[in-house]
């Protein structure tokens, strides 16, 4: 037995799987064994820019077999949602151990209220059996050791990962309004052509669209608790990559900048990816990285938090990763630790 | 003398010129007959997308006497604040008469009260003879029988001019808490060259600036009122002209979304260049045109209001066109009654 | 029967047609009457950014009689290649007037050549009962007189116009080999999302594409003339509207650049629409208007033309009203003579 | 003495240091020990994405001694054209091992002819006594174990790059013309803020610059030899990274696809960078790594190559290691060996 990391990809041909793939190439404790899409094409048909780096093909099935040889076995699920609940529920009625692991990038784990999950994904089955087997993975909220003893994780949405790390110090300690105003890049509505993300119409664009109605605002709640009562609004813009959130935040009392700093400071000791900054974070600082960079300003009760991560990397496939290293006792950024691109 | 409108225009290198040139190409009432500028060059070597439209060279001081033989004379200041204060100073001061009318685009007479001036524009000196003769110039807001008897005008600012367009119907009707999210386009920093606005590092970027401490929000401040105290963040987004504004507001009451809808149409009826979508505005549906466009939506007492607008024609110089149209007892939308580019 | 210009547009839905809406908003002398689109939709919700300027709903069949009506009647065909020629033929079997042209923006009818229609449009039918009435409608190369006598207009490729009009005062003159490098807007591709076209996988990226098999190289060819051979190699680049063709010639003597330029001053003397420029060209300095600036370089036999053209405007919509004004005996920059956007 | 390689960049503020230290960041066999800048910044002050990765301060002279402690030394110099050769000269004057590399990303030592450089570089010395010590650093040209022996190397322009690596298969064999079009993003202009490379006019533009006149050209032709006489038109496009090279060439006879393609192949065996592709090459999917991307074209005589790199990458800084390594006897591709981006 092999004592690698055995990794299949399901849905091998969309942006997650493409990210998965291009940052697992110098991942030194995994092997990446076996690729399911309908296509049944080379992977590098499907993602070009991976020419020389892959010489698998995918396949209708995933080759459990081939996992199988390995000590630790982790299948990402890349497949929209619904579908994902559904594959992932028949995969592990078929195969179920202690050293099998699902990380499912999809929405249909993350609502852990059967209500809320029905409300928010009507084409998602409940799936009652494994829903509690899911942790939500966003390691700097729930610790590193729950990660690690997570049977599978439901990775947290890209836009929900930058606004509740945006304000997770204040949780527990602070009551206020928050009002998460977010830009995205057009990557995040993943890789099938749509009008609204046809170059022609969106080069030069933005606008805020499911205002108010985004299924990212009850994670995000879920995750932040009622006394931070928020609202959400996301808006696309002109970049492939990027998330950028700014929390306009009315805390019920005055607290000076310092004290919220220091705060934040506390809280995000000792967290690798989360870099905190004296000056607004810059979306070119985090983009091709798993960083997610942060600043704050207060006025009065009023407290702003900007906040930038990829929504590839720190938003999906990246902390995906994160996690996978994290079950499998590796140091939480294997693979991981490398700068952004910089100029993008 | 000629029954025509004579036009000056100072500070003629930068974008804001360059914008007025643009839309005074086909207004069938004016003649542009002094240009100024340090440079000294033909204006289309300083805007070379003119060529075949203008046959003028900029000259170092403003030819009044060339003015002077129009029935109404106009001299648009487009230089930067501090200078066009002093600039306006030393013409009123030596040419001063009814049917002469200045229009800033600085932001030198946008704040009434001095101490806020002062501390807003400390490089501005205060001009306490002639400020009171500048009427803060936003047609919508004021109306356009106060602009119709303006001996002066203050353009307002291009994020001013989107916030309140936002909220105005709100005004003296309720009250709450008003946070506004801006994001412009690169234009609206000028036309010198600055390290924040190098195209390598801006071209897929985004990043805050001036949070909570930007010039525009005393102006938003003064114009809506104590009853809405509000916070602005401007962010700085990869294109050239735009600005979308997403106002989020906590009301201290519930109002159902078809009633402010209903308060929005009734305030901006007959408003040309105000257009009331039930989606929310995209960019590239207002940008190179002089429309604002706004959509809402309520939950709870939390309303959103998106707004999009031209930083450089509603924003700017398309805004100072309709005053002095105003001004000069014309059609308010003469030369500004066409649509935006669409695709850009 | 009124006076003016009565207008159908076939297509409604796609760019051609918002451009020719957009562009027609301030032409004095045209009623559009008529709006054909299978979606049957309110025309600005098929346009949005055109709300406020046309009140006319699609119809799924050309209102003929309403067109009848006027003195003048023109339509426009903004269909897709084959299906234009099949509904162009349809239209004409049953209506047939001296004052009735249709301006197709299709390439059905640009190559004489029947064996070249049928290799490089093997969808579109040949229609040779029609064909000889359609004049190729560039007026810098045919001339403004054969447009004013034509019935028909087929109105040039976007590539093509910029290509043409880059060698057109060298035919004749001069022999060489031609080498056109194109690169294109992403709206030249049309309406319909593609992969291709996709905003996340075109947002900073380029790609040659169709090489030395577009449809544009044998339309290119026929007008310059076997005196000039040439090939054309298509790029896409990441904006949305704009043509930048960059002409190597290989001539078979040495012509000096002063030369050079006095020939294309004589030819394009008294063009409204071609502005010859000392610098290279730059897109900004046309996109949205209806220009084609135009710039040499030589050394030794080798010559240089860089040309910039809107492919929206003067490459579809723009010259097509270009020809519309001509036909109709009008000044031919009617509702074309305005300024490009500059910043864009 | 420590077995590692001891480095060293001046001129660290630029982009071409950014990337060095980027790209650094994971190899293994480096310790960066000294940075030079006037400024004296902290290093990730100036290059903010690097924050966690260097804890370096810049200093205002090499700190030589630091990097005699190495086995292997490495300066890499990122200083303009003119200073570089002043800085380079000075400092082998006062030390001078042979051990001891310079990498010189500026142009002061590519052209070996003295009138060429003096003609093209008249702001750079000649450095006659020093000259012949630099080899031109292109591997895939002059060979691996070439540079292995090297003393110092000339990094090669990033044009340059891409042009010679799309017609080097074809040198020594073939006779005819070629007319390179490069596209290029705007980081190859530096990082100094300039009017061409402001965001507002540049983030939808497209302009030929140099035409017939950019110094990259008689680097070309130095290295593909007079068979082969050429010209060279770049431009710049709205993106940041990357360049795309169109090659126009005419041969002397006619040569067919495979057989052209049959010989890439060959002259491109094991080369780990080069990826001959069947279909043109995207920017997207070179950029942010080391890889040059080529497809071709046949009709008739004419040969159409396309070829697309990262001009921060293979254009300079990545290039620049690959060197490294190879005079260091590392495996050519040690902390290269990562895919592109994909998305950016």
């Amino acid at each position: 037995m092999e004592k690698k990391i055995g990794i299949g990809i399901i849905g091998a041909s969309g942006y997650g799987a493409g990210e998965l793939l291009r940052l697992l190439v110098n991942h030194p404790d995994v092997d990446v064994v076996s690729l399911v899409s309908r296509t049944q094409s080379p992977i590098t048909d499907l993602h070009p820019h991976l020419l020389d780096f892959y010489d698998l093909k995918c396949e209708p099935e995933l080759n459990i077999d081939a996992i199988k040889n390995y000590e630790q076995q982790i299948v990402f699920s890349a497949l929209p949602h619904g579908v994902s609940a559904k594959t992932i529920s028949a995969l592990l009625a078929n195969y179920n151990q202690p050293n099998f692991h699902i990380i499912d990038l999809s929405g249909d784990f993350r609502l852990s209220n059967p209500e809320q999950h029905s409300k928010f994904y009507p084409e998602s089955p409940l799936c009652e059996d494994i829903r509690s087997k899911f942790c939500y993975g966003l390691p700097e909220l729930v610790g590193t050791s729950t990660i690690s003893k997570a049977q599978h994780i439901s990775n947290p949405g890209c836009y929900a990962t930058a606004c509740i790390l945006s304000v997770a110090p204040l949780i527990k300690k602070y009551r206020g309004s928050v009002f998460f105003n977010a830009c995205s890049g057009t990557s995040g509505a993943g890789r099938n052509p749509t009008q609204t993300t046809h170059h022609p119409e969106m080069s030069t664009n933005i606008t805020a669209y499911k205002v108010l109605q985004h299924r990212h605002e009850p994670e995000i709640q879920q995750e932040i608790g009622s006394e931070l009562p928020c609202s959400f609004v996301p808006h696309l813009i002109p970049i492939a990559r990027g998330i950028y959130v700014t929390t306009h935040i009315e805390l019920n009392e005055f607290v000076a900048l310092e004290n919220i700093v220091e705060l934040y400071k506390e809280f995000y000791a000792n967290k690798r990816f989360i870099r905190l900054r004296s000056t607004p974070p810059q979306l070119e600082h985090v983009v091709g990285s798993n960083f997610c960079d942060i600043s704050i300003e207060v006025r009065d009760r009023r407290v702003i938090v900007m906040c930038a991560i990829d929504n590839l990397v720190k938003g999906m496939a990246g902390q995906a990763i994160q996690n996978m290293n994290l079950i499998c006792g590796l140091k939480e950024d294997t693979a991981l630790s490398f700068p952004p691109s910089g100029l993008i």
